[in-house]
């Protein structure tokens, strides 16, 4: 498909607007409490709602695989809630000012604050899912978040680390991001009552659509403006993250460039750069990670092959085409 | 009983001694992993190994309902690796440089890999909590977790307040610290098959030690020597944190000399630690503190009331008086 014209999210998810306002509710009713100074922290992170792609892709996968019913509204919310969760440890992480144009938890209340909202966020999802009824979502969500938490603890450790190989950028990212992808379909599809090959089918479409995910949004930390994106971008050079861009750029390199680029991203100098930003031009390192991530996109849509001919499996089609399009 | 002659918690929990052996096997099994940089922070934190008081009440509370099998052990297990995670977590609220004579994890490996790896250990404990065949552990322990995040949290908001009300101390370690002591006990009550009558009675008993506990620790942080303790302190004067003992001083003190308290208190000047430990003297709010401690542990005595002679009600008797004896 031509990406340039992909539609956007908002239009696209239209179809399964009832759908979503029914997640949107879960999601009400879970972030509730009657202690005020939580409810203000709750009501704050409310203001981070996203796109909901990831409850978006739960119901699809149940309309896929053999209905929707209230438990994919609540498991929708759950991963939603899972995902706010990371962001507000990740802003932790990152000392981040600001997350989709709102400030962060951790810059208005502090770390302390965040850190516990975090993890009040986190039990909430993980009570909500033991009390369903069908216990697969309750056993698989918990080991996904841990699997999360192993992806962004390898990557902390690989931080500094120049000669990072390839191999360990694809599984930071598929543990760290696209497993949450993989997490909310397979869950819609299991739900609804699929076969194993389907569940795995639209798992393995999460996985390959979650990476090209995170490839565009590091692409976008080191090119994208701020204004646009609507957070804080550089962290990842401030923090010596090896992403996709910049390994291409490590392999592509002179001896000579090479060395100069494993000084300038330990320099931690922001004025560094406009020159870091040249080389990637130079080395055509951005189109070579943006060409990875096209790539990702189409064997994605490969794992769709067996499921017939329907609006829901155009939908995912298109929404991967997103993934590629999206600025921010 | 006597409390100055408690006999230390090893020899009491000796009877114990093959279950407790178990529950450490499960979480040795918990802790284990495949990814070498995790591994590493997992046996880490293994050298945090407290007195593993609460798998001990699990075990007791399963003894005096109907007997002890190795969803016990399971449920010691994933109650001990919560405790662990929050210390996790709190190190790093407290800046803490040592817990338990060990260097703390965000101390040794910096503040964004010890949120994470409290993450990880949380979901691994969620997902262990899932894999088991009584649904009741799952969904109550991620409420348990989901009110010692909201204690926490409102012990943070309450900072700095000066005028802050018994009653919301009371609240705010009922939730942080006693919430997880009930969990303990009831979860083994409830895995032995106990009476609902027995496992409220169990859970009220945790809910009075654990209030009991926090107390203790809270004089403790004020008075004790980091030597014996083996934590750093002083940390809640330096914090504006407003314990028992404070708050009494603050209750029995002349105009004047409540005026003094909220200077110094708010002075952030560790010389002044000295004269606030005279002031603390002066009005005897530390004994009052522990006499509160002490009438607390009495009435979780009187919990036990329905529950015939055992070995185990001794047990947990005299495990409460080590609650009060304890230096560290």
């Amino acid at each position: 498909m031509n990406v340039s014209t992909a539609p956007p999210l908002a239009r696209l998810l239209e179809p399964i607007r009832d759908e979503l306002a029914r997640v949107e509710a879960e999601i009400m009713r879970m972030t509730s409490s009657r202690a005020a100074p939580l409810q203000a922290l709750l009501d704050h992170v409310g203001k981070f709602a996203g796109k909901r792609l990831r409850p978006a892709l739960t119901i699809v996968a149940g309309r896929m695989c053999g209905g929707v019913g209230p438990d994919h509204h609540t498991v929708g919310a759950i991963v939603e809630l899972i995902h706010t969760a990371t962001l507000v440890h990740d802003d932790i992480l990152d000392e981040s000012a600001m997350r989709r144009r709102v400030e962060t938890v951790s810059h208005r209340v502090g770390n302390e604050t965040a850190v516990l909202l975090g993890d009040y966020i986190f039990a909430t999802c993980f009570k909500e899912a033991a009390a369903l009824e069908d216990r697969f979502a309750s056993r698989y969500l918990a080991e996904i978040v841990g699997v999360v938490c192993r992806g962004e603890i390898l990557q902390v450790h690989h931080r500094h680390d120049v000669e990072m190989a390839e191999e360990t950028y694809f599984r930071i990212i598929e543990d760290k991001t696209a497993a949450l992808y993989a997490a909310a379909l397979r869950c819609g599809a299991q739900l609804g009552g699929a076969s194993a090959e389907q569940c795995d089918a639209l798992a393995s479409f999460g996985t390959k659509v979650g990476s090209a995910f995170q490839i565009v949004d590091d692409i976008l930390d080191l090119t994208g403006e701020e204004d646009s994106v609507g957070k804080s971008l550089g962290t990842d050079l401030e923090k010596e993250k090896l992403t996709l861009p910049l390994l291409r750029l490590r392999e592509r390199a002179t001896p000579g460039d090479r060395e100069r680029f494993a000084e300038l991203v330990r320099s931690h100098d922001p004025e560094n750069r406009r020159e870091i930003l040249g080389l990637l031009r130079e080395y055509d390192a951005i189109e070579s990670a943006r060409t990875t991530a096209r790539a990702l996109v189409e064997a994605a849509h490969h794992e769709l092959r067996a499921f017939p001919e329907s609006a829901e499996r155009n939908l995912l089609v298109q929404a991967s085409g997103y993934v590629l399009a999206r600025d921010r």
